[in-house]
């Protein structure tokens, strides 16, 4: 198809969507309080945001990213190779690195372009690349720039990826292997199995072991330390990678590890490091006020927990299907795109901003909505949004009782957020 | 070669460079006034930003910079896909779009990230691409990303880009052919020849072109409207990609163009839009401040010409080689990468802040020392940079008499800094 063709197709399919009113991306938000946006004047309580910590509207962090801005300016003026790069940068870098437990780290501007440039460095066409098949997209763009051979492995699947460590380690036995998964998966919420993974690690010490935590940081470990804190197997891993725009309120990643020649390695061969503006300070000294504050009140991290407890299991108890959602995010699966869309649009209508996942993101026929928790989401705040997808989760009918061919599973009675003493109106 | 090869290999590199003292990148700059800046508690006048404007360190760019840290809190919490869009990239989209001279824009986290998302969703493999040689490493990952055929043409030769359009319309007639320039090359400070291009354009009007305006924006054209403003071609250009990270004072990028249905494509796929962090409001309302900013006070505009029009006749009159730069960026041919290594070394002893390309960014035995000039520097700072510069190019032995195989060229006695009346001591 030609580009011409290829636009079309795309815009016959927007213009279906969107005359429907059920289009649901780029939704411009004109205020925000975090827990609680503002789109086309109505209030929403956000349950669609990455900044599981709330961090980003902390006074603290606020006030510090302000000051920055007047310290440093507003834009950095070029790369760090070149003259961009500011010592607040390397403070950073060494507290990243010891709080996830490495040895040294690499700051880059996004987290993107953090996967992006270091596995441009790491990887080469010898080389083959093990992959959760969930991995980010910024983890297959960054292989499929490499040229290496890329392997998948069934989700969360260690014995398969085991197999394809030592498949690869004997087909290729002059390239290098890399192992790669994320810690939390951004969609479904799981965690990986990151002891599994280790294992093979273990047994296989000449492989790389790169783990994305994106989803991770801030949110697993002690104090938000990470997956591999969480799972006790940070020594195993080769590379921890993480990223500023989930839990560090700011924009940005970095890449640790504890081999300082490797990490030199990487930080001066990273062309998107080496051809990229870098961080402005404004967004470093976020992150670096973030870590602050996540050293000195590990509590934030407790109550994201129990926020996310209470979720989960409101979640189960509605009859919600979430899959094995073991994070703040927590999908509720709801079947074909097109009702995945219209259950975004009645959550909008009801005053809960949260946002679907529909093929390719995730498998035909699985359609999810994606909702994500707030340490700062206040009690009222939660029991509202759980009064909405009871009444919704009924309405479309996607509850797991709904969906049972068996004739036994019958649908509970009682309005959950009734049965509790809430009224759906009590928000809002 | 293994990945402990090729690290081990770079570091035995980074060693003999770093023992003699003259690694020049990464240097961690612990303060900064825009046009000046401390590293290791030396004060340097900066010749090596690409915040050509001195807008990053402009009152009402950082007033409207923190305060949008207030308003709008520090971290974006997701892509603008999902939860990260805000009205402020709207009107900034808007606002691009009308300066530049085309109807639709699309905002991006970074300019690398723009190049490499945009490109990704308007080629295919079946395409060709013709590049000028010396274009942005973005644009050349970008491309690579693509599995399109690349053809690059010899920097800005228009007749030998003009045959390879028309062998590539032969060659693969089911695809389409881009041809992809930069407006003003970063590293040699050359214009590009945008009306020799927009001609092959005029007689090709099936190709599509592709112009990468980092540095042309703010700096060329009515009131900083950009390289295709300048040789007004503007309409004759399908895409104008530019970066907030040079003279809008900030970092991120955009894509504009006259088709809405097209800008609306790529919106909605590239990925690095989808899967990165949107650009956070700081950062977003400095480029809006920028753009206010310049559209009142286009003599900011006329005050940098001023300058680089000085500089660039001091440094003929010192007998520097600077190529054929026509902008802010002006090049010093030095030779060597070692002895570009040493000259940067030494204007840093001497109080300039200037760095070094070397191989592989420009040919073998063409390094040079990039200096970039700022609308905000002052004329003492000017008058320091040259006489540090006089003096060192006479040290050096980097003037053209010196170089000089024809005897007859004689280098010239007096000191052109003395000469004017300025003593090299006059500042710091």
């Amino acid at each position: 198809m030609t580009l011409r063709q290829r636009c079309d197709h795309f815009n016959a399919l927007h213009s279906s969507i969107s005359a429907q009113g059920i289009n649901p991306y780029f939704r411009p938000i004109s205020k925000t309080w975090g827990t609680e946006v503002e789109v086309d004047g109505k209030r929403l309580v956000m349950i669609g945001s990455n900044d599981y910590l709330g961090l980003s509207h902390d006074p603290r962090v606020m006030d510090a990213s302000a000051r920055a801005v007047y310290d440093w300016g507003t834009g950095p003026g070029g790369s760090r190779f070149l003259s961009g790069n500011m010592v607040l940068h390397h403070a950073l870098e060494e507290r990243l690195a010891a709080f996830v437990g490495k040895r040294h780290a690499v700051v880059h501007v996004t987290g993107f372009s953090t996967n992006m440039g270091a596995l441009g460095v790491l990887v080469t066409p010898a080389d083959t690349v093990i992959c959760d098949r969930e991995n980010h997209a910024s983890i297959f763009e960054g292989i499929k720039n490499t040229r290496a051979r890329l392997v998948t492995f069934a989700h969360n699947d260690a014995a398969q990826a085991r197999k394809r460590v030592e498949d690869a380690k004997a087909a290729r036995p002059d390239g290098d292997v890399f192992l790669v998964t994320e810690g939390v998966f951004s969609m479904s919420g799981e965690l990986a199995v990151l002891d599994e993974l280790a294992a093979i690690k273990a047994d296989h010490p000449d492989i790389v072991f790169y783990l994305d935590d994106a989803h991770g940081l801030g949110v697993f470990g002690r104090g938000g330390r990470g997956a591999a804190d969480h799972f006790d197997i940070t020594d195993k891993v080769d590379f921890i990678m993480g990223t500023f725009s989930k839990s560090m309120a700011s924009i940005g990643g970095f890449i640790a590890g504890d081999d300082e020649d490797m990490l030199r390695f990487l930080r001066y061969q990273s062309r998107t490091q080496i051809f990229s503006a870098a961080l402005p300070a404004a967004n470093t000294v976020a992150v670096l006020t973030c870590l602050d504050i996540l050293e000195r009140e590990p509590e934030r991290v407790d109550r994201l927990h129990a926020v996310t407890l209470r979720m989960r299991q409101a979640y189960k108890d509605i009859g919600l299907r979430i899959g094995a959602s073991a994070s703040p995010i927590i999908p509720i699966i709801i079947g074909s795109d097109e009702k995945a869309f219209q259950f975004s649009r009645a959550l909008f209508e009801a005053g809960v901003f949260a946002l679907p996942a529909v093929y390719p993101a995730v498998p035909r026929g699985q359609a999810l909505i994606r909702t994500a928790y707030m340490s700062t989401h206040q009690d009222r705040q939660l029991d509202f949004v759980l009064s909405v997808l009871d009444r919704l989760a009924r309405e479309f009918g996607v509850r797991e009782c709904d969906m049972a061919e068996d004739m036994d599973a019958v649908c509970p009675d009682g309005d959950v957020a009734e049965a509790s003493g809430r009224s759906r109106l009590s928000y809002l």
